[in-house]
């Protein structure tokens, strides 16, 4: 592995970094839905998250470590929303300007949120533009930092803490984890959970989940290499609409032996309204996809204690009330 | 006050009682609403309470100490449903039987919940059957013990666990409560919660919230002596259709200083979509009245610090997407 592989050292300086500045989400156990799988679920509520995501993490991690001129001269990230919110967020904590680049068809509330915490929004065609493009040109212009959404050190680092928090709090439960499930767009969330977790359980078994629209991480896992999306198909997960996964999240994914799950759209929904009508908790689609793969059966859960992660909380009335409809 | 009133010390004998049968449920932070309010408010989550609301804690407070003969007789309680799924998980944790004298009109959920938790229910018309005279013949036949929902010292000393809860969390966030807003159906929860919250901080101010059309609570603290409301008119807000409060729980609000605040039914879908946009929370219409309070101004909040308390989150779908319709 390359010396940006993340370890579980970074992450531990990370949280240092990141205390004060984020909320301890709660893991929390169902007695629903410890009974229907025949084992022990912990579920950790990232959807609480300040931001309502756990993308503050990562972002926080990496821009607290720009400093002098760079901190006047800001940032520059592209995202469909949830990082937006994040680095958003940490520069607006860190008095620096950010301008965040948007696909135009993002959810209206991420868009309304990103300009709430004082971000510079501008838009462009899923389609038709380049996002990196753009976000370069914007970066050249003004001598600002590009903050990528998942393959970087730091921001993987900052996700990261989330598996920290897991262990300290599974530990307080009396529960070892003998497996975890992760929403995986590119890959940032898992490498660094995963590198916290199997710090402290070795032999926990990581799973990366994806909607089958966009299994790119599971067809890259089985065939060694990474392997792209093809070009945007629809999907309820907003959040997890990415073209292929990143070389330092990936080389981190195999490293960490992660297996790879698809869940279809129906399956999201359904556990969106599982999220509803048993944990009272709003989770968006994207953020739903581990919990989706668990409650359909997608890996063995009898007498077995699994972490899962219900990444975020941010979606449309419109679209949770379209969801809820759906839902079997 | 009678001997029969809440005290501190009852307070805290329940909390070890209920030591690992409850959740810790969180206390949280919005930045939206601190914002918004000019102040601090701490949001007690108590929908993610097991079995989805507060009730638990009460009627586990109650049953464990129903001792010898009388637990393999069993208890028989009325509830619209958050008490009854409270006594019925008490129960089952028990070892005992239980049986539920529940409107035929409450949402589904709630009758499903309890039938699951092993109680049985029996149902009866809320406009021309009384439940008291219903449970009083049952109890009589099974020489099985009464629950009451609120009007009780176990019940109310129970449901004041959130107080000493709230007290430890809000110190270990650096924050002193200036003033809480609890929502009010027999005003079970309020006094237990006034009690604690009133011992660690003597000057706190208390309020009662009611839905417009069950405000017996405020009428009765204006006029100095309990009335009653007119026989169930409609509301949203299910879990707070009480024909009037108890003699221990209003000669304990009397003491507490307690003050009433009234909420619309428009301001409480409102608050529901706060919850959900801002919090991520499912809340149902009666757990949602002292955010609807709070939200619609009617308490002064500028640089004070308020506590809050979500109470539950059973509202079936259909319901909740017709709250997030109507609301603004």
């Amino acid at each position: 592995m390359t010396s940006s592989a993340p370890t579980a050292q970074a992450v531990r300086a990370a949280a240092k970094r990141l205390s004060g500045h984020i909320r301890l989400t709660p893991l929390l156990e169902s007695d629903a839905l410890n009974a229907r799988v025949g084992g022990r679920v912990l579920i950790k509520a990232e959807c609480l998250q300040r931001t309502g995501s756990f993308k503050i993490r990562g972002a926080y991690n990496r821009l607290v470590q720009i400093t002098g001129s760079g901190r006047e001269r800001g940032v520059v990230a592209y995202s469909s929303g949830n990082h937006a919110q994040g680095v958003a967020f940490a520069a607006r904590a860190l008095g620096m300007p950010a301008v965040i680049v948007m696909p135009a068809d993002v959810p209206q509330m991420k868009m309304d949120r990103t300009r709430a915490l004082g971000a510079e929004v501008v838009t462009y065609d899923r389609a038709t533009q380049s996002r990196e493009a753009i976000a370069a040109e914007i970066a050249w212009q003004r001598e600002a930092t590009i903050v990528p959404s998942f393959d970087d050190p730091d921001i993987i680092a900052g996700q990261g803490t989330i598996g920290l928090e897991i262990v300290d709090q599974a530990e307080a439960m009396d529960a070892h984890v003998d497996q975890a499930l992760v929403c995986c767009g590119g890959g940032g969330l898992l490498s660094g959970i995963g590198v916290a977790l199997k710090d402290h359980w070795p032999k926990i078994q990581l799973y990366a989940v994806e909607p089958e629209a966009y299994d790119d991480v599971c067809r890259s896992l089985e065939a060694g290499k990474r392997v792209a999306n093809p070009n945007f198909p629809a999907t309820v997960c907003d959040a997890l609409q990415t073209q292929e996964c990143g070389e330092i999240t990936f080389a981190a994914m195999k490293e960490l032996g992660v297996r790879g799950l698809r869940v279809s759209e129906q399956e999201v929904v359904n556990a969106m309204a599982f999220a509803f009508e048993d944990l009272k908790l709003v989770v968006e689609p994207g953020g739903a996809v581990a919990l989706a793969a668990l409650l359909a059966g997608k890996v063995a859960t009898k007498d077995q204690v699994t972490a899962l992660i219900l990444s975020g909380g941010n979606v449309d009335r419109q679209t949770f009330v379209r969801c809820l409809e759906a839902a079997a």
